[in-house]
């Protein structure tokens, strides 16, 4: 009989984004994308969206380049947190204990094979809020912003890695994701996947660095709560100069509806929308799309652009922007 | 510390449907709703939604008056499957192992405290699409059909019962839902629950059943990819001359977009979006609403319609319809 | 042979509104309804939505009470204004000229039979957006404000009469307007009428005032772009305490997709989408409902709300608010 | 004193596509797009979109190659037809008095500078649903489908010319029609036009032939009630393989939401929707568009796709496709 799956992950909690351009990226994250500032501490700020639970889904920092600086994810419970603690000890993943950030305590850290620093906790602060964004409904965790574009909640992210396959096999094995959707190539090589601990189709993604520098980030996604609203999203980036990357359009792989955009300090962000798509199965059969099947771009025909395998963050001399 | 959830049960399955006019249900599940046939078996149609990936999500049996036969769930794994069946045997609640129905296999049934019957079971019969009903995407179970309203996927069912907090406790209990909404009274009793094992902020509900009958049902929902196509939905319930009882509007509760409609049989079914919003919370902290804030009606001021609270199935003399 | 329609009024260009309480009304036109001031003057701010081209839509007037100012058309062309105005002068509807307002030149001023000010104008000034409000594509006139519920442009009124027949042959005979629909009653007399002079299927309406009082105000609309952008005003309104009448819902009569609020001061305010219904036909033959079909309330089945038919601006003791 | 404006054209009325696949393309039209079949006769079939008033919007012709074989547009009288046939008589561009087809009588036909064959008529019939296509709502034409992407009415059209601003005079000048954008190069030349008769923004366009032939054509564009239904739409069209051109995207010219395909065939076809966005000024001051915005592609970045500018309406050898 087939071994039980580890269910101790939750959801992606938050990911932190470092900038070089610090004041340029608040503003827009704030004024442009509608979020909302939770807490400013030691040079970052705490970012959340408005139906986020916790306090908060982005930590943006100021640094030398752009880039991530790690991401989070929250255990189903204490348990589940020390179970996934000495799973990693002496894996020569881990990196050990933190008393944790704002918003939540004692915290795990290791690294995927690839360099991406990954935070573990369950312990966290819910948002409560203030009287001025308390909202009309009470199973809400804000009011609705009327601002921007109005991002409910953080949905996935993506990073570059050099090794897929070897990632993949981390993340399944450690910290229990399955795995969704992958890109496997000609040859037999992983170029891409997409896992998920939770009912939506995925929580992160990643995909093979063209440039073979490890530890790079590629974007980071808020759920909007309709195409609709994405299409409206395009039009507000598009008045307030943000470089739209591609979309929207609908990708082949998973079927998001989504928008690229470029922040103002170079990280790639975007919105999407997976209408009622969830997985559902417990024992879903990963799809696996070809080369061939690549090459037809997205869903409707649109042509993957070039920079969406070049513009990794940081960028690097060569072959990155 | 805390003890640790219930992971067992993956998703709700299937809702056995029955029917007194099962020619005209049958029509309107397939030609106005636009869910496609699986199977015909002994007086009962297997029905499916486009997206659905195991056979089918709605069991349409022809019997003497409306209501439902069964509600099913998929366990996790077969272990979770026998967790369950143990929990329960000695219980009082269970009926015991069946060899299954069309599309799963070993199947352990049981009964709610206000008899509604629940199956259980794991192994389960992927849906095939034949040739004309392969989908262009290879991450969809089926094409989309362009008919109807296109379900994408069954989302939930709602049933009716007298001691709702009984039913509450012996679905935590025996099965591990989580507790997301709920109504109290003001004289302390509940009145309604919404449950969820997934993300989904509801897999079922229960309310309280005014005419104090047991074991009936209310109403069973699809979930579409937008509140646009729901609104389109509308129109060709309309030009079907579909009985629209309410909608579509939005719920206060779980904030769900919705329309109710009354099949021919007398059941009554819903089409809902619930936008971006999941429940991603591990510990999810229930929402209790008052009568005084039931009494507000739904989101945007709708009055909630008296046959919501009468209309039952099946029918009973006193006070149902 | 028939003779030929008359052609001179392009469209409605603007509302006077009246209001008791001039700041609220205000705020809630330029924070939450998402208008911006193009001018004060003399207690009066003029107001624009996105992508109205002339200076503004709405003319907030401080008064003692709720209710309309007057309304305002602009010809085809001087030639048009000219036309019109020898029409009405000598027919007792003429109040004369006037040498116009903030935005518009010499105005020839009339009243309907009921008694609501009427102004027509050719000579206008266009609306000339300033740095921060430079739209990013130049074939609209203002840039997309995010703020609120960004209505697009003014999209027509209703208005009370006492004496529906009247007013519509006032405005058939001396301004040219075409019915496209009207409520008959089964005594044989007209309870409601909308009626156009563009592709609009209307630019205003009248329905009958059950009070018998002259001159009132129903409600004005603004145009926004999907239906879906109207399910987020129900929730910009539901977040800020506006109070919602009805909807959002389809009106049987036109098809209108519609959701009515009050502001502040006690007007009734619509924001409306009418997907891609035109009246392309120069010679419509106009829909005429009948009290049965109007006792079904609207397209979907929800009943028209009673305020609909009592709460007409300003109050009066008798049966209104 | 400006003279006044030609107000004789009321709008598009149909328009007669060529196809060398003839069953292929009605198949297309009919179960993929959603459109019926009002008649059959002499090698065309008449179809028409559900809210179409008249009988028929696309006349489907049998031929050797794809293109168009004529537009019609009805007049706002029968006086404004005889007017405009007075003004062609004479000029060189007319052809004669026909006397109609199915659906229309007396017509005066004509020829635009560049070869296109234009059809003008006033006495037409409007479409009477059998009582299987009756729709709910008695002020809409004909059902709504439920089936194909429901294209609600014809919306314009798109010809190829060699020469612009010849042909732009031809439809000023003739009939009446306003220009409301247009592209012009930075030698002066005229590249794209877009005119109106209507409150529609564009009732048809031209674009420069870069074949340099006469007489091609480029689209036919139905009219869908929303953004969210031609996402959909290409959703339908990808599973049925229908070749999707580009799109969906928003035009940076008159802001159309579109999406492209070729019917079997070998015409492009286009839906779109407009949001709110109309012409209401009668003085409208056209929209210019030079060689560098033009360059920038469409309004949120998508490049304008190579066969927008080659694959023109019969091919040719040198270009063309």
């Amino acid at each position: 009989m087939q071994s039980e799956p580890i269910l101790d992950i939750a959801h992606l909690a938050h990911v932190e984004m470092l900038t070089p351009k610090f004041d340029q990226s608040l503003d827009f994250f704030t004024r442009v994308f509608g979020l909302t500032v939770a807490e400013y501490k030691d040079g970052s700020a705490y970012l959340r969206a408005y139906d986020d639970y916790e306090r908060y889904s982005l930590k943006l920092t100021s640094a030398k380049t752009s880039g991530m600086g790690h991401m989070a994810f929250r255990t189903r419970s204490p348990q589940a947190l020390e179970r996934r603690a000495m799973a990693l000890i002496g894996s020569g993943h881990e990196v050990g204990w933190s008393e944790g950030d704002v918003g939540h305590g004692k915290t795990f850290v290791c690294r995927d094979p690839d360099g991406h620093v990954v935070e573990l906790y369950y312990d966290t602060e819910w948002y409560e809020a203030p009287p001025d964004q308390a909202p009309a409904l009470k199973n809400q965790s804000q009011r609705f912003p009327a601002r921007g574009i109005n991002p409910r909640r953080l949905d996935h992210l993506n990073c570059l890695a050099v090794d897929i396959k070897a990632n993949r096999e981390f993340y399944e094995h450690y910290l229990g994701f399955r795995l969704t959707e992958q890109i496997v190539l000609d040859d037999g090589t992983e170029a891409g996947m997409w896992m998920t601990a939770t009912n939506k189709s995925y929580d992160f993604a990643f995909t093979r660095d063209a440039t073979g520098t490890k530890g790079r980030f590629h974007h980071v996604t808020y759920a909007l709560n309709s195409r609709e609203e994405i299409l409206i999203a395009a039009d507000v980036f598009l008045e307030n100069g943000v470089y739209i990357e591609t979309g929207p359009h609908k990708h082949a792989i998973q079927q998001t509806f989504f928008l690229y955009v470029w922040e103002p300090g170079g990280n790639r962000v975007e919105v999407a929308n997976a209408g009622a798509r969830l997985i559902l199965a417990p024992d879903w059969k990963p799809i696996v799309w070809t080369q061939a099947e690549r090459r037809k771009g997205q869903a409707w025909g649109l042509k993957t652009i070039e920079t969406f395998h070049t513009h990794g963050m940081p960028p690097v001399e060569d072959g990155g922007h």
